[in-house]
C-alpha cells in the first residue's frame, strides 16, 4: 500500500514569518581550495589576494582567504530554503557588511532574523525584512545583511497583527565598515597587479567603461548556484520554467554580481577587498547566452582614521549586458529606477584600496 | 617512412573473458577536496557530512569525506577500458557495498574478477558478469560491486566452455550491509538539515515525490563523466553519436543516479551515508537538456542489533524526465520492467539514517 | 559631475615594444589540488603522475605535481595583457622547456624579456618576439618558452630602429632538455597505465591513431581559459565575436593542445612527463560543439647519457576536427604549411618515457 509522503518542506510563506523569529538554516558548508579553483573558472577572478597566498599573507592574512563574493554567496544560499524558495522577487539588499575573512577548510553557517514585514495592498503577498549572519566554525561572524522579498501568501485570510517596515541605512557610513586591522596596506606592491592606480588617483564622479565582455551559458550559472548550494528552482528547471511567461531559467543574481565585479578588475586592478554592499537592484533578468558587461563610477572616496596605508572606495557597479559601449554611454547618467531593459544590475560597495606611500 | 602503430588497446570481446580472471585496471586516482568541490557543482548535492567538516567529525568520521557516489563513480570509471568498452549495454548492478569511507587524499584503485559468462543466443555476444573491488593507498577495501554487461564478439566463431550465471543476492541482507562502527548517530543534531524527519517517522510503503529537478546539460554530464576519468566514447563524441540511430551523446548513468538522488534531499534530508546499492536500471537513455525528476518509495525499514542511534531503510529511487509531477503520478505504481520512455532509473539502494533520541 | 576613466590599461601595441625590455607580469597564481580537479573533468586526463600520488611519489616527486599543461597554460595565461591582447595572430612557439615540476600551493609568476620586433612590410603591425620565463615562490625556475605574435601598431608612423630576428632552435635538442634529476624510471610499473609499451617498443616514423573523440563547447573552453586567468577577448565574448567575420568565439589554442594531448594517451600511456614543446602551429581555428581528434607520429627518439631507466620520445602531434578517421588518414603524411581545414594543431614535442628493464 503507497502513500503519499508529507515529509516535503514547501518552505515558508508571508504568514509563516513573525517579527523576531529566528531561523537556523541548513546545511552547514566547509569551503575548500576546490571552491576557490571553480570560482575562479567560472567568473575569471583576478582578485590578487584570492588568487596569490604569497599577496594576501603580504598583506597580513593568515593565507589565501576565500573570494569575498564566493563566500557570501555560499553564505546567502543557505537562507534560500526558508525566506525566498516561494519569493515573488527579491527585492533589495542593505548592510551588506564582510566582518572577517573566510579561509579554506573554514566551515559556515547561517541564521536570519525577521526584522520587518509588511503586506502588499493586493492582500495576496508581503514584504519580508530579513537580517541574516553568517559564522564559522569558531563562532566568529563573517558576513551579515540585510534583504527584503516578496514572498507569497498560502492562506489568503492571514493580515499581520501589524505592518514594520525597519530603518535600512542608506549605506554603510565609515565607522560601520569592517576595516581589517591586521591589513598592511604599506606591504602592497603594484608589480602583482601592474596597476599604478591606487586610492589617491581616483576622483569622485570618475566613470570607468570596463573593456572586456563575458558571455555567461546555463551551464556555468547553474554550475555555480550548484556551488553555492542555492536551490532556487528557476534557475535550474528548464521545463519548468518553458512553461512560464519568461520562458526558460533565469540566472542567480549573485552570480551577474560575480561576473560583473570581475569585469571591473580592468580599471580597478587594486580594489582588494569588499568591505560593505550598500544597496543593490536586479533592474532586468539575465538568462543563459547574454554577454555581460560592466561600468564603476566613483561615488565617493575616504580616508580611514589613523590609517595611511589604505583608503576607501564607494562605488557604483553598473551591470548591462548584449549593448555596445557607444549604445550604453547613451543611457549615462542613469537614474535610479528608470532602467533600460539591457541594465542587469546597479551595485552600489565599498571597497579597501591602498594608497601612495609616504 | 611511416608505419601505423599497433599500440592502441581495443578493449576486451566476449572471447576475451574466462571465469576466475582478474584484472587491475588503470589509472590510480587520489580524490582531493577538489573532487568534492565539483561534485557539489555538478550534482547540486547538499549531502551534510559531505558539506561540512564539522558536521562529519562530530558523528565519528576522521575528516570530512568524499560523497559515496563521487567515490563510487571514480572507482567504476577505472574498470570501463577493460570491462565495458565494446559493451553494447550495461545491464545491471547487484550487491554494491560502501565497505570504508573515502578521505581526501586517498587513492582509488579498482581490480575485478570475472565470476559469470552466458552467450547470447544470437552467438553474437555475451552477458560478462563482473566482480570489482575497489581499494586504498593503505589496501582497504573501500567499495565493491557486481554488474553485468553485453559484450560484442569479435571472433564470432568463439564459443564458451560453459555458461555460467553467478548467483546474485536479491538484496544486500541486513548482516551484509556495512555499518560504520565509528557512525555516532546520537550526536546527530536536526539542525544541520532543518528536518525533524527520522528513521522512525517513514513507513513501509510511502512514497515522496521531490519537488525540484535539475536540466543537465552536454556539458555538465562530460565534466561529470571526465572528472571520473570514465572514457567510455559515446558521451564525449558528438561527431560521431550524430551518425548513430540515437543520433546524439548518452549520458553518463552514474550521472543520472548522483543528480536524482541529490534531487531526493527534499524529504530524505537526514539520509546520512548509502550502504549498499542492491540493485538499478537505466531504463531508457538521458540526454544533454533533459531535466530529470525524483521519486523516492520506502521499500523496507530495519532496525540495526545493538544500535539504537541509526536504523536503515530501503529505498526505490525512480528518476524520470521532462514530466509533470501529476502525469508522473499517474504511471504509479510502477512495475518492473514495464517503463514509461520518460522514466530513466529504477534504483534500489539502502541507508543509514539517525533515530529518535531516548 | 562625471567624467571618463582614463585608466584603462589598453595593452601594448606594436611601438610598445622593444629590443631587452623586461615585463613582469600580474597577478600572482597559486595552484591547488582544485584546479587539478578541474584540469581533469575540463580535459579528460588520465595522465597518471598528475592522477594520484602514490604513483608520483613512486616516481620521486615530491608529492603529485599539477600536470605539465595546466601549468603552463596558467604561467601563459599572465602574459596575455601585456603581450597579445591586441595581437592580430599566436605566430609559434619555440623552445617551451618544463624545467621544474610545479606543485599543489606552489604560486606562479611570469616574466618576459622582448627579444625581437620585425615590422611587417604593410607597415601597420609587425612581429614580436618574446622569452618568457615562470617562476615559483622560491624563484625556481618552472618553465620558460618563446612566442612570437604579430600586433598592431597604433601610432601607424612608428618604425622600429632596426629589425631583430631572433634565433630560434628548430629543437630543444638533447642536451637542452630538462631530465628530471629526481625521477626514479625503475620504480615505473606498468599495471598503473595497463600498457607494456615503453620506450624500446616505438620506432621512428610509426603513427598511432587514436581512437577517441571529444566534442568542446563553449562552456568548457571558457571554464578552461578563465581557469587559466587568461583574459583575452576573443573567447568569452559572444556578442562581439558575432559581429566579427568569425562570427563565434575562438577556442583558446592551449585548451586544443591540452584535449588533443588527452586524447593521446590511448597508445602512449607511458609517456610520463612533457619536457619540451619544440615548435607549434594552431593551424586552423576551434570552435564551440566541434569534436576533436588526434594522432602521434614518432618523429625521433633518443637516449639519456647514464640513464637506462628512462630515455626521450620526439613527437608530432595533429590535433584534427569533425572528421572521419579514414578521411583523416588520406590526408597523410601531413606536409608542413598545407594543412586541411580540419587539422587544428601540429604540434611538435618531447616526453619522457621509461625504458625496459635490465
Amino acid at each position: 500500500m503507497n502513500s503519499t509522503s508529507q515529509k516535503i518542506n514547501e518552505g515558508n510563506f508571508f504568514e509563516d514569518f513573525s517579527i523576531g523569529q529566528e531561523i537556523f538554516h541548513a546545511t552547514p558548508r566547509t569551503i575548500t581550495n576546490g571552491d576557490s579553483a571553480l570560482y575562479i573558472a567560472l567568473t575569471g577572478s583576478r582578485h590578487p589576494i584570492a588568487s596569490a597566498s604569497t599577496v594576501a599573507e603580504s598583506l597580513g592574512y593568515l593565507s589565501q582567504p576565500i573570494d569575498d563574493l564566493l563566500a557570501f554567496h555560499i553564505a546567502f544560499g543557505k537562507t534560500v530554503p526558508e525566506i525566498s524558495v516561494n519569493a515573488i522577487a527579491n527585492l533589495g539588499y542593505a548592510n551588506v557588511r564582510f566582518i572577517n575573512p573566510v579561509y579554506p577548510n573554514d566551515t559556515l553557517y547561517t541564521k536570519s532574523t525577521i526584522i520587518g514585514l509588511k503586506e502588499n495592498s493586493n492582500k495576496k503577498s508581503g514584504i519580508v525584512y530579513v537580517q541574516s549572519n553568517s559564522f564559522n566554525q569558531k563562532n566568529e561572524e563573517i558576513i551579515s545583511w540585510i534583504r527584503w522579498v516578496m514572498v507569497h501568501k498560502k492562506n489568503m485570510s492571514f493580515t499581520p497583527q501589524k505592518n514594520l517596515i525597519p530603518d535600512l541605512p542608506e549605506s554603510v557610513v565609515l565607522d560601520k565598515l569592517p576595516i581589517p586591522s591586521f591589513f598592511n596596506g604599506n606591504a602592497f606592491n603594484t608589480r602583482w597587479t601592474k596597476s599604478d592606480n591606487l586610492w589617491e588617483h581616483y576622483k569622485k564622479g570618475e566613470v570607468i567603461y570596463h573593456p572586456s565582455g563575458m558571455t555567461v551559458s546555463d551551464t556555468d550559472h547553474t554550475l555555480a548556484t550548484k556551488l553555492y548550494q542555492n536551490n532556487a528552482r528557476l534557475h535550474f528547471d528548464d521545463f519548468m520554467m518553458k512553461k512560464t511567461s519568461m520562458g526558460k531559467r533565469l540566472i542567480y543574481g549573485g552570480h551577474v554580481i560575480s561576473v560583473c565585479k570581475n569585469l571591473s578588475y580592468d580599471g580597478l586592478e587594486n580594489s582588494l577587498a569588499i568591505l560593505a554592499i550598500n544597496g543593490g537592484t536586479h533592474s532586468n533578468p539575465t538568462f543563459g547566452n547574454d554577454t555581460l558587461y560592466a561600468s564603476t563610477e566613483i561615488l565617493d572616496k575616504w580616508e580611514i582614521p589613523y590609517r595611511s596605508d589604505i583608503g576607501v572606495l564607494r562605488l557604483r557597479l553598473i551591470g548591462y549586458k548584449n549593448m555596445e559601449l557607444d549604445a550604453f554611454k547613451k543611457l549615462m547618467p542613469i537614474e535610479n529606477k528608470n532602467y533600460h531593459e539591457h541594465i542587469v544590475l546597479d551595485l552600489d560597495y565599498s571597497i579597501l584600496m591602498p594608497r601612495k606611500k609616504g
